[in-house]
């Protein structure tokens, strides 16, 4: 089952679709010579927007959840990834270790570990799952509704290395965020392969590192297959130490949006885009979802703040912002919003699902921490595209072109790390 | 739908499964490491033969057709086999040519070559289809009863490189094993990277190189999960220069033969099996199928020699024979025999199906010509072991193990590659 496709959108998204079919062999080269310059991000699930004029995606999530959601038939897909990535980083491994959010009280969250700890034994592996936090003192049996069942364990370290008990793995696998700051225990480790690396995580990236690279990358992509960049890229503007208490500051960030909000409306005009342009203010730092609030009148934008960005997030109120076109999602199942999400193992797209949300418009921004959310596996054998077939009428081809966008943010993602890796030695 | 499978079968086939699923980490790992070292070749397939107590396989086939008989469910592994196949040999790569057999008026064989077609266009090449045979003179289009179309053309050379009109491909792929021998046309190319190389076509391969490989590998392999390697390994013995029209060497050979069913029915003994042994006697030389004959009594050898074995291949009376352990067919599809073919596409197992044939034997060897045989693919979700299951009862174990089986020949095809490398340096 694949949800309906607003295909009635004619326009530049059937065009995009059409080029990126055309250009199928140059995409697929260009990236095969991007990935021998560039690590893959281990993993990374990414958020697509589809407006039905432009595509987009919103973020690159390095610590990605939810592989339960994908169905069973790429689940072979999603091992063979394993393998490669595996074989690549460290070939002469035996063990695996998962250190698990510390999320463990949502069967939801406890079924991805599941899942990730399959793919992984599947794939050869040695699979433990530990946990660093705190609450998880001794071995904690799980059980899964569908009778799957599990153990966490307390992480421990000694000679600098982690593992839980009889159990020393060559390779942890963080799918975690460490959102509230990366913990020593996690530090300075002793030849063991921490991924992703301890840079990627929640309090040490800004968000505008991964969008500049995306950035360039989308400037590249665009001249590859010959379309208008802006297609795939929505603008951007940071506004630094923007202080939410002070008046002088709201005006100024009144007045980023405002002209964000005359960037876009002069974008759609050349398009012929009859949409309501509007905006989304971030925070710099800060987890995906939260710190976001969409804006269509800058007007809005004092009275709002602080309500609803700044007590959700309960940080400072000096802060760098993001000020960014916003991207409508235009999919459709029924009549609720269907939001693609793509997962990728390594350098290759694996699967992927809709966020159905039964109660949203078409501005709302992802919630991840969001429970009125359906996922819906994208169909296993809709992942390879079909050429010849008109635009905007094969799932195939629009799942391939999701594909692509979402290896392009992964892309970006690899170039944010590359970039931001504190151990990487200057060249010149 | 899977066939059934001989469960009732109590005994080694069984341990040996355990055994194989318990030892999932360390295999993959061995894998991994022995992948490292040694390049696995383009693609192959591998006839597996499962006699209940013993597994085998009973070659590597490096041209391997029949692609079109894996079932769609699997073709997003074989894409992304293909992706990493591709960025492995040649990154830069825009253009596929594959060379296709000269039985261009089989619909099946067509259909394999839309298959590959398919999978490397999908995999991002351009791709063409040319032949070598002088019938093809011009480009011949291809319609097939489902509706594809494509176009045979003929390969052209110019400057050390060959081609089809227009188009100048950086990799070549034979899905022809030259059994009538190397053509000129192919020889001493021009920075054109030729898989598999000319050295693995069926006039110049020698089955021993390939069995000796094996032979070592399953000793290693035995070693690493703790079996017996007979469990997995025919005997082979093998006489050079025998003139098949001398009395004299008959005699030896008849001996040969005896000699090994006496072995065979010590090995029978000391595992407890009641079955009847028989000897598989092959030329070393020729294609997979062809100058074979099963022999359960020496004494028929003489007599049915020169009537089924020479005259079918119309070959020299003097040859290189093989004298191997036969192993056989047990599984079962209601009534008829059920051989399970294993296909990879460089290190991964993306898929397989059953040859079930109507009318066999256990002890037919295969007859790739045979044209009574109904292909079955291997469902896609049972390609993942399934660990905690009885052994004998999971379809999921049972193709793991096949799989499994069907990489170490692959394996030893790499290390019979590497020995017959015309252009290997020497090492010391």
């Amino acid at each position: 089952m694949v949800p309906h496709l607003v295909t009635a959108l004619s326009g530049p998204i059937n065009e995009l679709e059409q080029r990126v079919l055309d250009s199928m062999p140059a995409i697929e080269r260009w990236f095969r010579l991007e990935w021998m310059e560039h690590t893959p991000p281990f993993y990374t699930s990414v958020d697509v927007r589809n407006a039905g004029f432009k595509l987009a995606p919103l973020n690159a999530n390095l610590f990605p959840s939810a592989w339960h959601n994908l169905s069973p038939e790429v689940l072979p897909l999603a091992v063979q990834a394993a393998m490669a990535a595996i074989e690549k980083i460290c070939p002469e491994a035996r063990n695996l270790l998962i250190v698990s959010d510390s999320n463990v009280h949502s069967t939801f969250y406890l079924s991805n570990l599941a899942q990730l700890q399959q793919i992984f034994h599947m794939a050869g592996l040695n699979v433990r799952i530990g946990s660093i936090s705190p609450e998880v003192k001794t071995t904690t049996p799980i059980e899964l509704p569908d009778g799957r069942t599990f153990n966490i364990e307390p992480v421990t370290r000694a000679n600098g290395r982690i593992g839980v008990a009889h159990f020393d793995p060559c390779t942890i696998l963080l799918n975690n965020d460490l959102h509230t700051g990366v913990p020593g225990i996690l530090e300075d480790l002793h030849q063991q392969h921490l991924l992703p690396p301890l840079h990627a995580s929640a309090t040490i990236r800004r968000k505008s590192n991964l969008y500049k690279a995306y950035e360039e990358l989308a400037k590249r992509f665009g001249k590859l297959i010959g379309i208008d960049p802006w297609l795939i890229n929505p603008m951007l503007e940071h506004l630094n130490g923007v202080d939410t208490a002070a008046e002088h500051d709201i005006v100024t960030l009144a007045d980023a949006t405002d002209a964000m909000l005359s960037k876009i409306k002069r974008r759609y005009k050349e398009f012929g885009i009859k949409e309501k342009p509007f905006v989304v203010v971030k925070l710099e730092h800060g987890r995906q979802g939260s710190g976001t609030m969409t804006v269509q009148d800058p007007k809005q934008l004092a009275s709002t703040l602080q309500r609803t960005m700044f007590k959700q997030s309960g940080v400072s109120s000096v802060q760098d912002i993001l000020i960014q076109e916003g991207v409508l999602t235009h999919e459709r199942m029924h009549d609720a919003v269907a939001e693609p999400v793509v997962y990728l193992m390594d350098r290759y797209v694996v699967g992927g699902f809709y966020r159905v949300h039964a109660h949203s418009g078409v501005q709302d921004d992802v919630k991840l921490t969001d429970s009125t959310y359906v996922p819906l596996a994208f169909a296993e054998t809709t992942r390879l595209p079909q050429p010849g077939t008109r635009p905007g009428v094969s799932a195939p081809n629009r799942f391939y072109m999701y594909g692509v966008i979402a290896r392009l943010a992964s892309l970006a993602a690899s170039y944010e790390l590359e970039a931001t890796d504190p151990d990487a030695e200057l060249m010149d």
